[in-house]
């Protein structure tokens, strides 16, 4: 097998994997969406990703296929398929990051535990399925949310009323229960074809309106029973869903000390950005081994702690200009840019300390990705 | 000024100074020996060196000219500084990791601690210092050796009668003490512009053939006396010679517990490839912020002990292929491929381990750089 990697989308997961390609030896080629993509560097082609010959043409000319996002179509999927290409993770498997519903089904099936759900199409049904988890509920859209978008809060259907009538033929709303949850979780783990896992410690992700604001791994106090509990759950979820690359297994943990999932990615994700600075290997190279099926590199922690701050939004006129306050101030401090044009709430960049005492690398990160806010 | 940083040469140490920039958001171009150089991936032109115009075209397009080698002929470098551009090493301090009798000439006047040493262009002369020094001494070229070239262990002038023909008017040849050292030592340093510096701890470099086969950091032992010393010629050297960017004092430890400066390079340095997984700042990150005068990162280790082993000629069928034997029996390494054709005795790739337990640290690097020998 060809050993270039290609990459279908050029946000800043794809630009996270060029480093880790190019230190590996590694080609790697990506499919951007345009000349000004955060994975340029990279790019071998620009083109729609939804569109098939595009995809196609890519495919043809890369060892395998792997994914910054996962919006691409599945019928595009489909074709690269039958023309043979490696596509990994597989769209068997995508399917169930790319519909809610689908997912949803799979989990309850495998025994993985869930939020209480359901489907609706009507207002009769929301209200009914609100009125049985004690007047709240969470409302998504099977597709294409994430970052808090197709999420909602509701507390009757009047809260979806134009959800349910812009539903299209066969389409279904999901309905979840309103977990009491004491924190948020993250558990990644990686997969080859071949059936290795590697798993990173499970971390603590802090949001802040649906965005992942702060991660910090491990998740303090969750070694024993969170940490057994969070590992079983995403092999689970792996292995039953046949899984290859990065998975991120987002997670609650509750009043009454359950781990419930709440969310799937099939990709590197922000809740593993640490791992860059704070791992042996990094979720980006342990992406590119699994996706090639070459064996998985060690995960542990290369300090006791590692803590993440995102950069949202950002300065303006860049993050480069306030590089001099944030590495003067900072020593300790990784900065990441990703080489994206602000836009409000956009994530351009993130900072990653890792250190012994866990209070002291908080406020540095935290001190540190303060000097790119507006 | 503008943040992207220009590489002059293609080389592996250009190379590894891309996923530095890619993770700090800098805009990385390199002027490239070939279509099939190793960093190939940040050419943004493709050019000769040693051509005053190709380079001076390359240098306009960037803010700040670095470099990948020290081979950029003088009168090139002053064109450059005659059109304003900001080059780092400045030429006058490039002059003397150029020209190894200036170099010894300068080091003499600084007052820091080198072996005995004289030119000479008679075999008479050679004799007379071969005979003072005990009927042994290193002869070597002022300009252009590496890696064990240009340099003669002799104990007469009918040794260097080649080298003494075809010197052309007003070239020496550089004559050195043989020195009795226990083992050879590097220190590197980084220092700005605005003058602020910082050092890696002193790392122990085995040679073989001249060729750096594997780097120990900390140098065992090297607490204390050992290490303030190489600290203190490496300042001495890099403010005393005006240098910027990161630069290499590669040192003699003698029998007697001396410490002699042996080489120097102005650039990043294979004794400090260990960085990338064995620092929070890699040299290469280093040398950017060091370049772009930017505030410098912390330089502590990340685990007790880091060894990088050499990967020297190489599989003739590329690394790639030895990956899933060197990645399956070797989880901690960190494997480094340079995207490098096979060619005897060439630098195609390292491997580094870090770990608390120097032993298993060497077992585990050898072990995983042997996957990759022929």
């Amino acid at each position: 097998m060809s050993m270039t990697v290609g990459v279908i989308g050029g946000g800043q997961l794809a630009r996270m994997m060029i480093p880790a390609a190019v230190n590996l030896g590694i080609e790697i080629s990506v499919l951007a969406e345009g000349d000004d993509s955060s994975a340029r560097l990279g790019a071998t082609a620009v083109g729609d990703y939804r569109d098939a010959d595009t995809v196609r043409t890519f495919a043809k000319s890369v060892g395998v296929v792997t994914f910054d996002h996962e919006h691409v179509p599945p019928h595009v999927l489909a074709e690269l398929l039958s023309d043979g290409a490696k596509v990994r993770p597989g769209p068997h498997a995508l399917t169930f990051a790319q519909d809610k519903i689908a997912m949803r089904t799979r989990l309850a099936e495998l025994g993985v535990p869930i939020p209480g759900w359901t489907t609706a199409t009507t207002p009769a049904e929301v209200d009914a399925f609100v009125t049985e988890y004690g007047g709240k509920a969470v409302a998504k859209t099977a597709r294409g949310g994430y970052d808090g978008k197709g999420v909602r809060m509701i507390s009757s259907s009047a809260d979806v009323v134009d959800w349910l009538e812009a539903l299209a033929d066969g389409e279904q709303l999901l309905l979840e229960e309103r977990v009491s949850f004491t924190r948020e979780l993250a558990q990644l783990i990686a997969r080859r074809p071949s059936g290795q896992t590697a798993l990173w410690p499970v971390v603590e992700t802090v949001q802040k309106d649906g965005v992942c604001a702060e991660v910090i791994a491990p998740a303090p106090g969750s070694a024993g029973a969170v940490s057994d509990m969070a590992a079983k759950i995403a092999v689970s979820i792996a292995e039953g869903l046949d899984v290859t690359g990065v998975l991120a297994v987002e997670l609650f943990e509750t009043d009454d000390e359950r781990i419930l999932v709440n969310e799937l990615a099939m990709r590197p994700h922000n809740s593993g950005h640490w791992t860059i600075d704070g791992s042996t290997t990094s979720q980006f190279e342990q992406h590119l081994r699994a996706v090639l099926d070459l064996p998985l590199g060690a995960t542990d922690m290369t300090a006791k702690f590692a803590v993440m701050v995102n950069v949202l939004g950002g300065p303006t006129e860049g993050m480069t200009s306030r590089l001099p306050a944030a590495m003067g101030n900072h020593p300790h401090a990784k900065i990441h840019a990703y080489g994206k044009e602000f836009r409000a709430g956009r994530k351009v960049g993130h900072v990653t300390v890792a250190g012994d005492d866990l209070d002291a690398v908080v406020a540095e990160a935290r001190g540190a990705a303060e000097n790119f806010s507006n």
